[in-house]
Parts: structure tokens; C-alpha cells; sequence
């Protein structure tokens, strides 16, 4: 069940076959759930492409609209404007595991390697998780990269498993639209780690769902929010980062306003352009003409809005270690 | 008619006693209009205290959400944290004009200025209005400063004569919200100059009212956002920038998704701490502690929202010199 | 006589033909010059093509190293990547007045413009002018366009009529350096308006110069320094961005630590990749191999040393309305 | 031996009693080094207080000069203006280990943590060292820490064990300046981990040592210099990153020009205006008054430059793993 089968259709351009991140070709997502007694936690990886992405690196782009949280590896990303790892989502302390980890990973896929960028996101979940404990690491990792698939499972999962979202069960979730462009049909789609928002402030196609709803945890917009978008329009860095500041039009929307708590890191990148390892000084490269821009513009918003919903939806009512409990969205919504 | 009068009411905090930007004391606006056959257009002057502030500046911080746009001054505001000028908004072709008459007026107040940083916002009013003539001068900069009051008119007026918002009539707008501290309240308020949006997009309080309306200009989201937000709390550069992102969430409730053509500036000073000219190498200041920022964010948002709806129910229908025709949003509201 | 005459190379690579930044092809410089008892003021204009820039806009990027300036015009710049006028330099309270002209111009080629984005650049020439007269205006900056050419004087001219540089006298400089790609020759050039530096601080070749001179004007490292580069090389306009950084590596070398007072902003262009006005959402462009950069970064660092000092060596010595003097640093020099 | 005691004086301010980051009273600088036959490595910490800065936290900003690297904890730095932890210099690949280590140490400081950020810096150390192995761990970064103290060591310790710089040997160096505040003295002290530039570039005080130095390593100016600086003066985060960015004259002096593969980050607290951990909304602080800044900026670059030839010529020669020999620059200078 999607956001969609409640008959709740957010935005007006048309999703991709699977309205996931994976409908940009090349794109697959893996996750590694721990959840036990004292665990709801996880990685979720962002695959952009199949083959070896250090030798041929993507465009990329990052925008931190609140800088409040713990992202690695934005650094490189904004001087080079390139991605040369997959995109790895965790908890807040698991940040340093994981970094490491996907070193592991880079070196098993290109050993050459003596230096590289691993992208690591994060959100807290220590309203579900005992955090400290740190339960994601190399194995994790590789687990979530080696089931990396198109047709990934959202909500309690990965590196959403301990998410709360305005107060009730956040997760991971995903939605695309698709873009014309000279004629031929483009992907532009997110996956968003959804952690943020005040139960009171929700609010779903202009309907304030959130004063509603009694049993909701926390009462600020604490937790940060995570946006991985991808897309196979060949967009240069600067465009991406025009575009992925976009995503914050989805999470106000939805009632955020951007707490203070509430990190909101946003990166996109492009599987076309990909720099080509070859020979020569000169490389020539496609981009979208900027006035033609607009429509991913429309896309960052309504994809990172349904994302959002879809995380929720399709995340299951949780019960962390220290009892508190975090109602599934699906429990107040009355599907058509 | 503001917007509360047609019995909408947006967000959850207190409005100041104007509900206006000048409830922050100290803070006046001016406005001059040129209003004829041939032009819609004029100059707004947000005026931030009665003495000299380039003798006694005050902190100040922007954030260009979308640097489409020709707004001056914001490199020295960012280096140093402080505005020593009021701010003036205006068209986008008489930036220059402005700018120059700014200096002119700082001449006036200070006499020993060799070096002077005028803040000159923007929007383009080339719908409304001939703009290639630049007709704002020197004697509508002034003009406007004289008029300065607390209880400033919005709408249809000074730099807003010209704008469109949503396909409707744009213009200036404001609000503001009350925001306590150590017992004590103070004032957050927002002044827009709003030429964004597309009419299918605009959305009141959740009600998608664009979708209803058939008689608006344009179809994408081009023109931009000017937001100047004032506040007496004692808030650093850095805060400020924090508080005057989230005007990006007041944007994106009413349907926004800012796009491509529409340079979004947002500008934000504290009367408090303003710089004392004196003597001493160490000066004692105050701020807000940042765990306490939080209703500031919201207010931001609150406040930009509100802002623009009270400049498109204030602004009246205006027709242009090439009979376009800009509709009052009141026309298509019924008030309580 | 050109620092090269006095027998001083800055580093090591090769000068283009006129080691001036018209050895990028296409681009020219022109000056108007005020010099009279009251004034020793102007503007000086980069010309980065010779058809309608408007129409076919180049990439470009800015970095701020010292935001206490006034330069305008980088808010858009920054968000677009491009550069849609020619760059005009002058003194800080002129900007306004050269801004306007700027649309004039503009607006002469190409009447269709209803919004354009002038870049405007300045330092403070108050020590040697009555700047508060802003004497600059449409005529002037007109004139400066109308006598654009490659081989364009350096000095006491244009924009750095009134420029004072370590103490003597400063004004526009330029120099260049040839740079292989593909086995291809490029060029890559910058022009400064220099009016930074202490006196003592000033350092040539790793000689302390400014240790012996003694008939200099002022303590501290005041007044900024404008630095424009051009390549004809496919740089982005991150590229550039990266580029132009590498500037303040001949500020420091000359001995500045880029003083609080001294704005110093850094704009670059490329007159490859001109964006094209026809149809077509998706454009094909080139670049250059990132790890292929670094002869453009040195280029950058040896270009603005060797132009300062041209500037430097060029100026002649200026006596201002107040009686100051501010000395040619070829009085200083030997020639070989 | 130092740079002072081979009779080369940088700069013209006093140096602090230990002419070293410590002489800001309360930091400390820890190391581990790893130096066997497969590995130059290691770990250096700078702590700066030695109480719980969780609970207190200092004013803290970055400014990166080329973002070709791996630190992290910027994100939350540059958003907050705040440092929670000690700063970690160690190799690249060791990142993700060494802050996860840090995340250790914090939480036995202050076990109610469930969310922190560690900043940890980083250069490439594989041409001394087998950096794939990652040897640094909570092992060594709780040794670096319980070793903390004001008189520590430099050259090739810590983090600064594989580094090479200017083609010779690199490392961890340290200086200081004194500055006068309101008839008080205050100190400015930074620490490099410097792995930067060519041989051919290297200048020393003006002199162009490296075009005399034969066996030097590589070509280019690659391989990073991370600058740590610290001051009890009360600077805010905005004065801190205007400090700091002048620590790339610093560099510059010295020959580099900043190369492309060369990260250049810099980081500046101030041990003053620590936030209060107590109750109150409006929290009185202290601040440089801007004009009287222009002292800490010639600091930063006179201590950059210095530290870094202090890292030179305290390190001693090292051979790595493959054979490859980084002479130490004390083998070219004559002491006096």
C-alpha cells in the first residue's frame, strides 16, 4: 500500500513505472534492517549505476538546507561535483561504521583505489534504537549493497527503521515523475529517510491530518530529513544542486517548517555524464538547456511530498526499546 | 481586507498589533508609486531604525534561494553580518537608479561616508509596467524614506504596483508574530515584494484555489520573491540566515515550488546588538540560545505566508500599458 | 615598461602574445578616465565578445575571498553560471550610475531585454578622488565600450585612475599564460584593479621591497582588489570557480593577507561553451578533464601577481585633491 | 629545532611563549604514531578544553579552500558555529575508523550523548604508508587524547607520520602570535598536518629553496594540508571563517598555489563565549569589534606559513613501504 491506493495523488505530473528512484535506469536500492528488542535500525544504500562509479564518476550535487547533522562527504562533492561511491543512509552514531565500510566496498570493487569519497547520511533514531550500541557495520553494509534491487521494499526498513516522522512511523520511501526532453522520456526520482516533522504541523494535500491524530510522539520538528535524487537527464552540478533544493517545496507541504533538530541534507546526482576514464583533455558532455529546467523543479517537489507519504504508509506501527511507540500513518488514513 | 478578514488564518502563532513588519520597534516602510497609462511600478523602503545606522549597524544575513535576480549589496551582508542602509525594493531595470539614490539619502544622514553598502531588492514588473523607461529616480527613493510610518498601506503599492502572484495582482504584504523569550515578547515580522508563482499552483490554507480561477496571467512559475524579515530579538548573522530560510516554507504552502525565473531573496536583520560606535576592542552583545530558535523558524514561515496573501487581497486589479490584466485575489475570496 | 622590463618573471609558464588577458580571443578592455583637480576616477570594461553576450551568454563563476565590497551582479551569476553583460570596474559609489549605463547598453544591443544582470565591480578610490561627486555615468561607461580593444592601456587609467596598491600607486594591470590542452594552445588572462596592501608588506620575487620605500600612503591593508580572468579554454562554471580561487595566491605572494578592509572578489569567464540561443532542450558542450586543471590554477596565481605589479609599474605617481601623493612604484624600480 | 632556530623569521608579529596552538590557554595536541616498515601513519588530536565541550560548546567555523578531501563534521559546524568535540587529524582512509572512535571517547565523556558530531580531518599518506590497512582505530585515538598535552611534538608524528610536503618530508607543525585586545593579550595559534605542494615551489621567506633541492618526491601539488586554528580571543563563527581563510597566504607564501588534488581545509575556535550549559533564553556573549580584526588575519597567515616549516624541518627522513624517501628539509637548511 502506497500513498496512491489512499486515492491521494500529490502534484500533477505523471510517476514512472515503478514511481521509485529506481525508475532512472541503473538505479537500485538495498537494505539491511537489525530490529530486535533494543534495535530498530539499519542501512539503506543508493546504488546509482551497476558497474565500477570510482573509474567513472557521476554528477553530483548536494544542498544542506539545515546543516544540523552529521552527513560525511559533501566536502568532495561540492568542489569536484562528481559521486564516485554509492550513497549509504544510517543512524546518527553508525556514521564512522559504515564511512568505513563502504571503504571495504570501494576497495573490493576497484582495489587500485588509495583514496576515496563514501558518501554517509544519517538521521537519529534513538527514540527507537539504542543508538549507542552502534550494530551497523561491514556485514550490514555489504548485506544491504549485494540486495540492492528496482522494486525495493519502503517504510521500517534499512536505514529507516527507527524513523519517526511528524510523530508517527517514518521509514524510507521513494516516488519519481517523468520529464520530456527533446521528445524522449526522462526519470527524475527520490528516496528520502524520513525523520522530521511535529505531529500537529502533518498535513497531507492540504488536509491538516496531524491535529487529528491523538497518539503521536515528541512534540517538535526535531530528527532531520534526508533526499537522495537521481536522474538520467544529463544535468551538470550546478543544475542538480538548483533541483535538489527543490525537495524542501515537498517537505513544506507536508507542514514542516525545518526545525532546528531537523537536518535537511539533499543531493542528486545524474547517471548521464558520467566522466569517462579514457584518454584526451577535452571531454564533451551533454546538459540541459536552463530554461528547460523547470519540470525537474516541479519533479524535486511532488516526488520528495510523495516519498514522504509513501515512507509513511508503508512503515508499521514500532515500539522501541524504552516503550515508546510509533503509529503507522496507514492506521489514520482509509484507504479507496 | 487582510487576509484574516475573509476568515483565514494561517498557522498557529500570535500576530504583533499590526500584524506588520514595523512591530518590530523602529521599523517603518515607505512607499512610492508610479502609477499611470504607461507604467505600474515604484519603490518600496524598509526602514530598520530612526538614527544612523551606518554609524550603528545592524546584524543582518540573507539567503538566495534562487539567485535568479539582480539584488545588490548581499556580498558585504554576508561578509560582515551587518546592514548600514535601509532596503529598498524595486523593479528589476532600476536597480542602478535606486542604488545611487540610496547613497544619495546615506550622504545626507552621514556626510563622513566615503564607502556605503545599499541594499536594493528586486522583482520585474515588466508585465505591469514599461520598464526599459526606469522611472524610479532619486525623488522616489526620498519620496519614500519621507513617507516611512509604521502603519504602512500594502497591496498594489510602491515597488509592488507592478508585481503578478499566481497569474493574480501581486504587491507588498506583511505580517508578523510574537515570539517570547525569558518571559519577555518580542517581535518577528516579514515584509514581500511576491511577483512568483503560476495560477493552477496557488493554494490557500490547503484549498487549491488557483485550480478554480480562470481569469490569471502566465502560466509558470517566473517573477520572484522578495522577503525582508525584521525581528528586536537579539539574533546573530548566522541565526539570521537559520530564521530567513524558513520563509522558503511559507512560499511552498501556497503552492510555490520556486521556480526557474523567480530569483527568491530573503533578507533578515535584528534591531538588538546593533554595532555601537565607541570605543573598546571587546563589545558585549547578546543572542538568542539556539536551542530556543525554533519558533522563530516557524514564525518565518507563518509570517511569509501570511504576507503574500495580504498583498494579493490588498493589491486591486491592474491593467498594464499592453492590456494585460492583473486580478485582485479578492475578487475571487469571500470575505467572512 | 612592464615588470617584465625591470627584469622580474613571475613563475614559470609562458606568457601569451600581448601577456595581456586579450590574448583570450575575442576579448577586449576599454577605459574612460577622469582626471582633474577633483578627481582621478573612471571605469574600466572587460568586453568578453564582440556579438550579443545577452543572446549567447558564457559561462562564469565568482568567488569572494573579502566580501566587504560592492560589487554587483554575482547573485545571478551565481545561481546561472553565466555572464550576460560585460564586466565594468569603477569606484565603489559609482556602481549604481556604471549599473544603470550597463542596462543602457545593453538595451542599445538588444532592444528585446526586459531584465538583464550588469556585473559591476569596485574599489574605493577616496584617498586620490571626490568620490562622493560620482562623476561616472552613462557617458563614461559608453566611452570606455566604444574604445575597447586588445591592446588597451595599463595603469593610472579607467577604473584605476584613483587605485592606490601597497601604498603607491595602483590601477589596472593585466598578464596571461598560454596553456596545452589536446595539443592545442589556449590562453587564460586576468585583469586587476588593484588598491590593496600595506607598504611594508610588499613583496617582489621574494624581495621585501616594500621594507625601503619610504614615501608611501597608509598603514593598513585596505581598498580591495578586483580580479577578472578569461580562458578560452571549456571550463564550467564550477571550473572557474575553482580557477579564480587560486587568485589570492598572487595577492599573497606580493605580501597581502587580504586585509579586513580589502574587498577582494574574483570573477572568471570562458569565451568557450557560449550557450546557444536555438532550440533544443538537451545542449552539447565540453569541458575540461578536471584532473587536467592545474596549469589553469597556476596560470591563475602567476597571472594576477605579474598583472598587479604591471598595474604597479605602469601607474604613474598621483596626487590627489586632499594633497596626498601616491607614488609609481617605478621609482622604485631599476629596469634592466 | 625549529624554522626560528635556522635564523628565518616569518612575519613580523611576536610569537606566544611556546610559539605553538597551545599558548591559547587550555588546548592540547595528542598523538599515536604508527611508523613500522609497512606503515607511516597515525592519529593526531587537538583538544581544545579540557571539560566536557559537549555540554560547553565553542565557537567554531571551517573554511575549505579546495574541497578535494574526505573531513567531516563540517556540515554541522558550518550550520551551528559550534564545536562539540576534539579535532582529529589522521590519513583518508582512516576517517570513517578514527570517528567512530571519537564517538567512543565522547560518549565515556558525557554518557547521556545519543547524537555528536566528531570533526575529523584528513590527508593521503599513501606514498609513506599502506594506507588501505587502516591501522588507526579507538586504540590509537584514545592514546593521541590521554597524551594530550601543551608541549607536544612536531614533524613526523600522529597524523603527520606519512605526510610529505613540498616534495620532502611533511607532518604536524604549530605556531602562534600574541595579540592585543583592550591592553590584554590574547594568543592565535594554529596546527597544520601539511601534505601539500611541489618541490620546485617550495620558497622560504622569499628564497626559492626548493629549485636548489634535488631529491625531492612527485610533481605536483597534491596530497592536502589540513590548518587547525585557535584563539582565546572572542571571535564569532562569521570572524572565525574570515580568520581562517587567511591562512592560505600562509600557503601561498610558501609556494603552493593550491593544487587541484590538494584539500585545503581549514578549521578556527575560539575558547571564548563557550555556550552555557544552563537555563535563559538570551545569553550574554563577547565579540571582537570588526575593524580590530585585521590583526588576527595577518596571524593566521604568519602562522600557517610558519607551522608549516616547522612540520618540515622537525620531521626527520622517512622511506615508505615501496622504497620511496621523503628527506627532511632540515638536511637542506644551515642552521644558525
Amino acid at each position: 500500500m502506497r500513498i496512491r491506493d489512499y486515492g491521494i495523488i500529490i502534484g500533477e505530473m505523471q510517476p514512472g513505472r515503478l514511481n521509485r528512484i529506481s525508475d532512472v535506469p541503473g538505479v537500485t536500492v538495498g537494505h539491511c534492517t537489525v530490529s530486535n528488542e533494543k534495535h530498530h535500525t539499519g542501512v539503506t544504500v543508493v546504488m546509482p549505476c551497476a558497474d565500477n562509479m570510482f573509474a567513472r564518476k557521476l554528477p553530483c550535487a548536494s544542498f544542506v538546507l539545515n546543516g544540523f547533522g552529521k552527513t560525511c562527504g559533501l566536502v568532495q562533492v561540492d568542489e569536484l561535483g562528481t559521486l564516485e561511491t554509492p550513497i549509504a543512509l544510517t543512524n546518527t552514531l553508525n556514521v564512522g561504521r559504515v564511512s568505513d565500510a563502504m571503504i571495504d566496498y570501494m576497495l573490493k570493487v576497484d582495489p587500485s583505489i588509495c583514496s576515496v569519497n563514501p558518501v554517509v547520511c544519517e538521521c537519529n533514531d534513538a527514540q527507537l534504537n539504542t543508538i549507542t550500541e552502534r550494530v551497523i557495520g561491514k556485514a550490514q553494509v555489504f548485506e544491504a549493497i549485494d540486495g540492492a534491487c528496482a522494486d525495493f521494499e519502503e517504510g521500517a526498513v534499512g536505514g529507516g527503521a527507527g524513523m519517526v516522522c511528524h510523530g508517527l512511523k517514518g521509514g524510507i520511501g521513494s516516488a519519481s515523475r517523468v520529464i520530456q526532453a527533446d521528445g524522449k522520456d526522462y526519470a527524475l526520482g527520490v528516496l528520502v529517510q524520513c525523520n522530521h516533522g511535529r505531529r500537529l504541523d502533518l498535513t497531507i494535500a492540504g488536509d491538516p491530518v496531524g491535529r487529528r491524530i491523538e497518539s503521536a510522539i515528541g512534540q517538535c520538528d526535531k530528527g532531520s530529513c534526508i533526499v537522495i535524487l537521481a536522474t538520467d537527464l544529463p544535468l551538470s552540478d550546478r543544475q542538480l544542486r538548483r533541483v535538489v533544493k527543490r525537495c524542501s517545496a515537498g517537505l513544506a507541504r507536508l507542514g514542516s517548517f525545518i526545525g532546528h533538530g531537523s537536518g535537511e541534507v539533499f543531493i542528486g546526482f545524474s547517471t548521464a555524464n558520467r566522466v569517462p576514464a579514457g584518454e584526451g583533455d577535452i571531454i564533451t558532455l551533454q546538459t540541459l538547456r536552463e530554461e528547460r529546467i523547470e519540470d525537474c523543479f516541479r519533479a524535486a517537489a511532488e516526488c520528495t511530498e510523495e516519498a514522504i507519504l509513501n515512507a509513511m504508509v508503508s512503515a508499521e506501527t514500532t515500539t522501541g526499546p524504552t516503550g515508546i511507540c510509533a503509529h503507522s500513518l496507514a492506521e489514520f488514513l482509509n484507504h479507496v
